[in-house]
């Protein structure tokens, strides 16, 4: 198959061929068209995954081909018949498995379902991760409700920008913070009430003076210092759901306030196979399409990685896969 | 009536005659034969409760008499029809309303309920707060299981050796921490399989390493610079429920072991009326008397009030309430 084989240092990733065994029983071949990154890939290869050994074809996120059906994969890896945790042996794929920036890629059958008809086929690839994550901790695990308030932190990564439109999608009011005017601007564009840079002073108060109350469901994927604000303008019995720690460590939180308002603080990561199954229902339902950020071609995998080292992006940052 | 009335400065309490208004329809007169003190009736005589207008009489938790019916007080008024948060009126009995520290009291025929056959007047007084905080903390909140292995936080207090009770109960193998070696053993003698003092180099780990695993289920009255070492040795999809946060605001938090984990840290207040049954029935099934640390005469409530200023008590500081 030809790859992206991430060798580290100052080549990255470079193109390689590699022979695939064939699959095993249980096991899927499918012929890639399309690939996306998430942060994790550049937190790999920034050393913050350990078990790393090189070469490594990374990549989480892949829509392609069996035969002729038309598919997605789930990148949730053996997560086991629990709803609420994933067994011992579960991996995200693209590591220590060989991930999607490739045009061929075996995986387990149970992983494979039907891609959604109204997608292209990047679209398609940007869709699992940031998909199930984000139905996840918005639903599952946040409980989100027509009507309510909810504050999106840090909006442009994939799963920021997945959950906006999913709450755009059940009438929600979304909100929503950045520290470019820019993005901001973007996730209105896309049927978000307003948002507030959170580089400036006092943003917090402006952002809920601007929403006209508290907010009922946070998605953070942050921390940091902005953590312990947002909880001090959450409504009784409100959740936040995290998901991510860009920010660092949570810092000055009040326990009388988390208790008094009877608040929910939970941790999301990827979902169960109901989760990802509930995802793509509620996908097609709403005709939901991910956000592109950025589309290369497979070969220009380097340049689509310093894109998720800026930051810049906002939503998804793809791979076009030539079939030769 | 004759209450112990909170004046305030050196005097605290003094005795006093009151005048009662006749119940009105939906109320009901109880003559009270047993009070007992919360943490609550120590922060509102240091001015950490606003709003309080002096003479008030405290105490939220009381048993007593109806003609010849033994009832107990539910101190949630008001809570609403929401099993999930209270309404905007409530409150909890001993502020602004007259509390329990007195030989009569009118509160809402609904928060009524039978005495428990197997307790004294005193260990029924000694378990309305304790019994219902620590019951939904654990139970509706927590979703505390049998077989699981439970943390309570700095044992000593109502909540905490309520929570203790129930755990042992429930054959939960449960765990404490405490700055006394003393409360460590009384917490043994109660059925709790060991602890560690917070205040030892190491105790994180050392008390990992004695349970011989980590914890499920954290019941926590603290907050502080304990808490994030807690997150740390939580099992995959554990729950920490925040009841207190005497230790002041919480530090260091991880967001990538919430979410990595799924953790869920939930806050807690008091309970529902739903709640206060459960925790009745509960009560009456596992025949579970509230742990008693002191009784004193009602007209020694400024005695009772200086144990719960020192923070010595093991289990429920209660006040014996003579009829003349």
């Amino acid at each position: 198959m030809s790859s992206m084989m991430f060798v580290g240092g100052e080549k990255g990733m470079i193109p390689a061929e590699i022979d695939l065994a064939p699959p095993k029983d249980g096991q899927a071949f499918v012929r890639l068209l399309a690939a996306a990154f998430n942060k994790r890939d550049y937190w790999i290869t920034q050393g913050k995954y350990p078990g790393v050994k090189l070469p490594l074809v990374l990549g989480s996120d892949g829509a392609g081909m069996i035969d002729q059906r038309e598919v997605i994969i789930n990148p949730s890896i053996g997560w086991g018949d629990d709803p609420n945790y994933f067994a011992d042996d579960f991996k995200i794929l693209g590591l220590p498995d060989f991930g999607t920036f490739s045009d061929m890629i075996i995986v387990p059958e149970e992983n494979i379902y039907d891609k959604p008809g109204h997608l292209s086929w990047i679209e398609a690839a940007a869709l699992p991760v940031c998909g199930v994550t984000a139905y996840r901790a918005m639903m599952t695990r946040g409980r989100a409700k027509k009507g309510e308030r909810m504050l999106i932190t840090g909006i442009g990564g994939g799963v920021a920008t997945m959950a906006l439109l999913f709450g755009v999608a059940m009438d929600m009011e979304v909100w929503v913070t950045s520290s470019s005017e820019e993005k901001i601007q973007k996730a209105k564009d896309h049927g978000a009430m307003g948002g507030v840079n959170y580089k400036a002073e006092g943003w917090d108060k402006a952002l809920v003076s601007q929403a006209g109350g508290r907010f009922d469901l946070i998605i953070d994927g942050a921390g940091g210092k902005g953590f312990a604000k947002m909880v001090h303008h959450m409504n009784p019995r409100g959740r936040i759901v995290i998901y991510g720690g860009t920010a660092g460590n949570i810092d000055d939180l009040s326990p009388q306030r988390i208790f008094w308002k009877q608040l929910d603080i939970m941790g999301s990561t990827m979902g169960s196979p109901e989760d990802f199954q509930n995802m793509l229902d509620f996908v097609v339902k709403h005709k939901i399409k991910p956000i592109i950020s950025h589309v290369f071609n497979l070969y220009e995998a380097n340049e689509a990685m310093a894109v998720m080292a800026s930051g810049d992006q906002f939503g998804k940052v793809c791979l076009d896969i030539p079939w030769e």
